[in-house]
């Protein structure tokens, strides 16, 4: 009996979430079903892209559920998708919002579409696929159901991928941008370690950081405690990804931060 | 060993539910509890009822534990409710909360007043019943204590129902109100398909919608992905009930609602 | 297999919690997590341990892991502690946090330094020890194992504790302090039955309550319900200790609180 792993954005003021919960219950009442979090911005499908592949792999292998869905009840698909890694399964939208998870397993080996599906729970509302779809599917490949009796199969490839802003260098300038901000304000970059190597700035240095024409300074620390109360820091998030912060404070109000801003990072003269 | 479902204006922001679970797990450790939600506003009776009326059908059957509670400490009962259908157990308040989910499941077969329940935690505070009445009742109904050990029995006829706003039509003028709304400004209208039916008002056409003698119009659509962003529209909801909507935006601000505001719908000319 | 009870200052609206339980669900599957409460305010170190020692002996005793670290990756120590009453496990850092639960439960029987242990999540991060450091430790533990393998032993008298305000009495008039506030805007004060008599002040009768200069008039009543709609009262609340209402407002708004603010209260004349 697999865990079925949960995330949306219909936080918790609602009944949105127990009422998910409350069908799974229904179709399989062994399975545990864990909330990655409720919590991401409303229909902000990259953030929750993003969440989704970072920390499923801190997750039992089991069946993820996911529910970012703009176009609910419009043409997009809904999905179920096996993948090449520990036979992990996704199901939600077929709105990009599964394909980072999906690469960070070994890629796609089987997809079905749910737009049929037999496990569906009828009638299916327009507006409400997490119940109608999304979470009775989740709940019967938890309890065991073959993916294949899910859906009508559809090729890997034409499941829907994002596009996301690249970051890149320009002499010693790396030019990259905000991706997902967490409630203390701490900015994640798409910034690799190698990319910032290439700046030629050392850790415990500091760097220059640029957003919309102001220069900041930011040090490149280990940690929040490395700098003092308010100061602007650099540093390798818990993730293994680079990320601004303030000690004490929120680095996306101090830089005025935006969703996919331009930050350009360079060694400070 | 049946499920507790676990609906309150508790919030998560402090420890009440948690406590709660608590009280719950050192009774009854076998059992499992899924909060519908915490999120109603507080104190607010009605919208505990109406989303116990129309979630609890998608939850197992077995005990369903409701906290909203502005009285407690006053002369207000605590029961708990054995309905016709499906012997769904309620507890809670007598304040009505627990009313339009009992009138769902056929009725109340069998209530009992827990004022001197042995099952209580002792010594019973004054102010959170939560968790020295309610979730100790709960537990111990779900880990199958009969329900008339938990308390003295009452005749069903005297546990309270709730006054609501009604619906009427006048000419083709349909006099209707907001009884509840979700964190998307999403608004439920105490509207039935038939009622609507007699305004004329046809789906994929235009409805004119009346607020403090304001006028606005709404397209009577399936869902959000029919009209344009920023667009108003009337539409069944996932519970089939009729709700006001903007695509990407909220109703309840572009029509500055309030709780239980008349809104007037009819055919736009 | 213990229960592990989760209290953190990591909010809801990120996924910090989820990934917690990833981890915990990883190691010991079938460990069931009750969250207290992932709403403390973020830092405050103080309010996490008050709130620890009043809720959890509402907990079934096990391992209660708790994370308010506002010096993670710097210096402090990450300790597992065995208390004396019940064997209960308290988890998290050494910075005073779990030092008002230890005393609760009889003090500390035994207590390990969590730095070099060989249950923590290779490699640890310098920022998310809940995930890397508490949650495997607190997971294992619960899963069996010995709390002398999860770490380096300590001299119990070693372990943090937490510096608090203390409520004094001057002729007839109790200087106490505003020690946490829940989200209704009620406040808890560091008063105890004894102290509160000493003033001469009894139940049914008014109280003045100064804050800042300011004096207000306060009932002390033994519940809300007592008082009418916006008035002020004083009472016992559910965990015993003193606490400042507004029956159907906020007391911390009225009183214009600040935490820590002194309060004084005597006789009203």
């Amino acid at each position: 009996m697999a865990v079925i792993t949960f995330l949306s954005d219909y936080g918790t003021g609602d009944d949105f979430v127990g009422v998910c919960h409350g069908v799974m219950a229904r179709i399989s009442p062994e399975t545990r079903v864990i909330d990655v979090t409720h919590g991401v911005p409303r229909h902000d499908i990259r953030t929750g892209a993003l969440v989704l592949r970072r920390v499923l792999p801190y997750f039992p292998a089991g069946v993820h559920l996911a529910v970012v869905d703009p176009e609910v009840g419009a043409s997009r698909r809904a999905v179920a998708i096996r993948c090449t890694d520990e036979n992990r399964l996704l199901v939600g939208p077929d709105n990009g919002l599964l394909s980072l998870a999906a690469q960070r397993f070994g890629g796609i080996a089987e997809a079905v579409d749910l737009e049929r599906s037999v496990l569906r729970l009828e009638p299916v509302s327009a507006t409400f696929h997490g119940r109608d779809i999304f979470s009775p599917v989740a709940a019967h490949l938890a309890a065991g159901v073959d993916l294949g009796a899910a859906g009508d199969p559809i090729d890997p490839r034409d499941v829907r991928t994002l596009d996301m802003p690249l970051a890149r260098i320009e002499g010693d300038t790396l030019f990259a941008h905000a991706v997902v901000e967490d409630r203390f304000g701490n900015v994640a970059l798409d910034i690799e370690h190698e990319e910032l190597a290439m700046t030629g700035l050392r850790l415990g240095h500091r760097a220059t950081v640029e957003v919309g024409g102001v220069e900041h300074s930011a040090f490149y620390a280990v940690t929040f405690a490395d700098v003092a109360e308010g100061e602007l820091l650099l540093y390798e998030d818990a993730y293994r990804t680079f990320a601004l912060a303030v000690n004490r404070g929120s680095a996306a109000q101090r830089l005025r931060l935006e969703p996919d801003a331009e930050i350009r990072v360079r060694q400070a003269p």
